[in-house]
């Protein structure tokens, strides 16, 4: 469409309907869309099989029913994050393929299988609380077409359990970590492998945590030159960012 | 060393120079170096072209000086981030092939030049006060093994100058951002790749920027979901992770 | 009154009813209010189409019910703020011309519809949760007499859609932006209009974003020189701010 | 220049020696810049008398005299903030027009004389502290082509000596508020008025007030609803905001 | 009883009944209380018409009671500061003299009404919001014993209707001033009289106010030096600190 | 049974069945737990009389019961924080052994009565709204083998109090020190004995103490130099911390 | 002079000269310190004996010494608080009756000796690191006319100190309290007095007394109600509201 | 002393040089310290062979000499904290005994080398940059009589560096652990050791370590419930907890 409207102001200017003016005018006014520029961006990110995301915190059931349903209308995954099962229920009827991971809060519409990584994402977490922000990378990485494998409960307090599941570690092309409360475990994770490591902190603790602040500050100031922070309780941001190192 | 160590044991359990209780209690103590565990590691790393690291600051030039010569006795790149003219003079004199990288603040000695990266990492920053940690990055890419371009002082309030390089940003297989002030800059870079974005917030800045805490909150809030972020001024962590992800 | 008031000792002092004693000590005790002082700005400012306010929260519905009721009695323009439905069924009661702008929470009593601004006041929003409060600057601008455009969810990591409206930005004669997460859109349309921009924080966001915190910082450190700044969530407040220089 | 480029395209795709596959091809390519878009505003605005600007601080005398030495070539007033006197001495070796406003800490090279502002900008301040942001502020409205006008030392622990200068403090089409400690003054100052209110808290104070935090938040949580904010001290961008206003 | 204590001792020492080493032992382990010191501080307290305190807020109504109730065998006033309705109930039950003041959310039984303070008490208030803290500090003071007045809603943004009455103002002996939001009222205040200022910051705001710490850190900054701070919402506190000045 | 595993390898590699290298493959290849490492201090620890604890907090009455019972399959004590009557309900049906502390929010299965603890441990708290904390605290200390005293409410605004009863704090091994608002009770107590002084902040007060934090900042600043802090409101850690002191 | 302006306009009334129009319009116009309304406070306030004051810091020798010259034309004591040696060297020439208080680092001029408070000040610092802030709140209390006493270095993990000095304590009609560090001497001096205890927090510490936060914040929270707290370090300010309690 | 004061009155209210009123007035108004109450605490404390302490910072060369010299009057140790070369020159002239320990910037005068701790504590450090806050731990140790051992630089991105050590950790009685940056490191040895671990935050990092609060914020955050917490590079009070610990 985009080529077409430059195509048709190139052919009205050649047939001498449009004076170099007029043309010179309309090709500076044309809304940087229609030029293609972004739009070409968004469409080469759908065609890799990025999914169509809604965020479900502050939403109704049928607000994200109702965006669930026109994007239902495309080839891509759909991920609904923070949704809750109220959200889900509508969703259901009018997505009827539309599932739920309870633990992550997350519907998926999946439609495109595609394995696009081209190896596996670990994801550990650190405590059991900070399961739902681990789940939700878990889902995510799924959803963009990698295959995953996790280490759950290996907080460094019982720092074995980690060093015991070490060469599963190091087989994952990278690695997100997922830990509240101190946030130190991706500075172990960071020591013990040679990939990035994506660290996510989350708010489980309490007092001093600071709903996650002290997490994050811990890994933004990690000992281990290879982990990257994302935002508190952002499993999907992880996510993302490493599926998009493990399409590299 | 450390395989010779497990062999003897078992050679004189099996000559009976040892009884099992003696080979068991020598087998659980051996320490964890030399069971090779943490040094496959490190060696691992090091032949992988990582550099041998030291922070420079609150060091003296005699202390900077007397590392680097130690670690001269290898075959790996040494560089000194946090760095002075002073340390400089003196690592000059025990190590004449040390080069200043005067912006970047960085001590650099030379070895194994080895392309290790598989494409190009790009180092994008708002301002020209950012250049310091930029370079800094760019240094550590180097040294690295990394091919890197660069766009500076490409800051949001004049957004057409990174629009107009965009071509450029699309290239390249990662992309580290750095930005002081709002710190704004990762989430239109992130908007604009496909690739991972590491934001490198920055100290720049006065007043409500809290020495660099406001461009670090902005990058953690980043609505692109593609941006994970390293500490204030970290351009040496955000080549590290942008390496390894190069590698991949 | 307040002039008459003076007019009235100034006859008695004349007529000899009042000793010049008794003059003095009158005329130094009267009350600022009754000076015209404070009151001339008042008046002279509801004159000018500045509505009368109520800020909703804390408020039972009879409390608002009241107070609006009592505001009706002049020819003013009534705005309550951050209100609910359970305020408006009250106030609706008592007063039957009161309206509902429900995104925006706010009750309306338009009385006075000259348009007292000059030109067009511009809402730009980042993301559909920043709705509330980009509606309820715009709710304000209206009852303040103002015409005014929106473009709403047109954050920075999708920077087309911002782009692509160009023209109808650089119309408005101020641009009111407003932003969660990192806050950095005001600093982009900053660099792209030639007007003043105010911009409004939201506690949209989670974690790192600090109820808003992120997002203030972001727009106090803004890139941008042209950028002024409000409350978090304070859409009202940069609607007053808007009127006043649209009214210039 | 892009005007040509443009025309170029469309005369050779006339004249056949572009098909209509490459005249696509390249106008789509066109850099931005060169589509006119960002430059245009840019000229735009120095056309408007906008001064080119310079941040000194953290810069050398030499940095900063080349900087200013290259802007000289052009017809537009130039700003350098946050400079000092060596930086002034150096530059007034390459430019001989430069002024040093010392309190303000800003080096002035003015060509433009038009009045651009319709009114009068009033600059107050709390107490002798703030004058250099105070006049930091002057100074920028002076370059930028407004009457300004000027309330010194009016701090509300003696609010008569504010209600004294009401007269002038109404005349104005704007004010800028500049106030450390607790930062009231825009507050009392807004409810005098019934104009835009730009405050500039300072880091003026100590112990609590860290570094203006306090008065930062005093203003953005201002009772009165005419005030927006800039940056802590940032008297330069208070006066972008306020000429911006005062052009209108 | 104490002194009997004592008065035994000695007497047995003295019959012959305590050697002196008893004695030594008896008078050295004496406990403080019995010794007298920190009762009669208590005694004198409460003698000066000091009132038993509970602090509401998180006691159950049933134990809120049971604490009313025994303070109600001694002779002076109770108060019971941040209770409920349903707390206020029960203790109706046990304490038929008891009064509930609903806006300061406090309980009274008052049995002792000598008027104890020298002059008069004035609290100030900014705002509507404020009410709930401010009457806090007016029930305190009638319970221990002072005459107060009250201007409320006098916030500074209508600084007029504070300067109106500035005759009650001076007047008081001491001045409580309750303010949320910027919390500038004290400095306002504290330059129109020449007595000491109690000021209270209130939580009453929202966003940047983060819970009124902005009003706290606005009133410790304060430029008027005859103001003094308690903290967020303590009416009470306040009243106790205004009550102890008006006595001297 | 790892003692086992490495006998057997031992074994096979004496009987020919494994050669040297395979041997040594597989003895490099242990997890870390089965080489014994990890589980002697757990099995130890366990020996040792410490709890199995479960923080109770956000997990449904239904898991923390199906937990308390798989635990109950050892001979240890069984602790869960953080619990609710709910919880405990169900936890009650599987575990009829189970107790549960209200104040102390905390759920007992008690099998281990050993005295494992030398001396007592005190457990001082400032006010009755600290009770929780201490009696979680207390609760702990029981669980894990210690005689324990108790001194509540003896805030040092009535230091009294708390010299009254010096004789029985001089007697413990260790303090435990709990105290919100401002936290300076540690201080005090720090001052009144020569034993290590554990001191618990909790989130007791309102307004400027922020949720614990003020009190956590005095006891960390604290100048009595035999003070050490854990998290806010963790009377768990405390006692964990103290208990391991009193066995020393 | 303001009775006399006001005068003559009644006179000129009267006689004529002035219509009603005229009078009423100049009787507005009155500038409010013509009114007398804010000198008479500032007349009184002088009168009253309190010192003409200047902030010391961040001010030249030379615009000490010109403000101390000017000052010195009237009969007020004055005082320069944070002053240094250098300006005190250049006031002693201009204005050679100035005295130097190095510890307090304040300049006085003495010229009003009379005892305006009606009992003692005592000053009760905790360490001696911080005399500086407790010498300031001492020469300040004696520029203002009082009698003070001091009780330095009795910090209460030493409690002893303080409690031997109980009957000193108790004689004062008002008591300021300095402290650093945790901040907490206050509280156990507020329990141990029945007068008003101005609380003043200093910055003196480390770590996490960030600045004097920790022990300002531990003053806002006190347990003793008969607390209220100034600036940290602000001696002078606190020895202002002392005095005027003082004075009552 | 002052138990003949006690039985100096007795024996002259024997003798009847006393009245029981006279004699009861004495011994209520015998300061504590001389009822021995407090200087009990203190005597006991430097029988046990705790040092006299000074803290240096802020302090000139001649006054910590002075005090040195003062001290030295008495048969304990003597230890000046953060002390300087300078301070050291002086303190040598008046005490030829002191040494002065560089790295932990400590002056020590030895006298009691008596053991007074029962076994071993443990200082770790996680870097090289931590050690003058572990080197100002193990000196205080060995002035308080203990044995230590150290293992330094074994931070947890290189965990097995600290593993290679756990025997000698396990057998330690107490543990100080000393890091800066993600302060993660008490955490992992918390999880090694069943002894309780003492750690100490360094103000080590930089940018977002925010002078060691994140450190701080990690410890108290700890997922190991055996840490207890001390300020930020509060070397000393570790050692001094430790040193308490160790003597039970």
């Amino acid at each position: 469409m985009t080529e077409e409207q430059i195509l048709r102001i190139l052919r009205e200017f050649k047939s001498g309907a449009l004076t170099s003016d007029d043309a010179l005018h309309r090709l500076r006014g044309l809304p940087f869309e229609d030029l293609g520029f972004a739009n070409v961006d968004h469409h080469r990110t759908l065609r890799q099989g990025f999914p169509e995301v809604v965020f479900g915190a502050g939403k109704t059931p049928e607000q994200v029913a109702r965006i669930v349903e026109t994007m239902n209308r495309h080839d891509h995954n759909i991920l609904v994050t923070r949704s809750s099962a109220e959200q889900f229920a509508r969703v259901k009827e009018l997505v009827p393929a539309a599932e739920f991971h309870e633990v992550a809060r997350a519907i998926v519409v999946s439609k495109d299988t595609r394995m696009l990584g081209k190896g596996t994402v670990m994801v550990v977490s650190a405590g059991t609380s900070d399961m739902p922000v681990a789940e939700e990378a878990a889902v995510t990485l799924k959803v963009m077409g990698n295959t995953s494998d996790a280490l759950y409960d290996v907080g460094i307090a019982g720092i074995h359990r980690l060093l015991d599941r070490r060469d599963r570690l190091i087989k994952a092309r990278v690695v997100i970590v997922v830990a509240g409360m101190e946030g130190a475990l991706p500075s172990v994770v960071g020591g013990l492998v040679a990939t990035p490591v994506i660290a996510v902190p989350t708010s489980v603790g309490y007092g001093a945590s600071f709903g996650g602040a002290a997490a994050l500050l811990g890994m933004l100031n990690s000992c281990a030159s290879n982990v990257a922070v994302v935002n508190i309780d952002n499993g999907y941001g992880a996510a993302v960012v490493a599926s998009l190192i493990n399409r590299q």
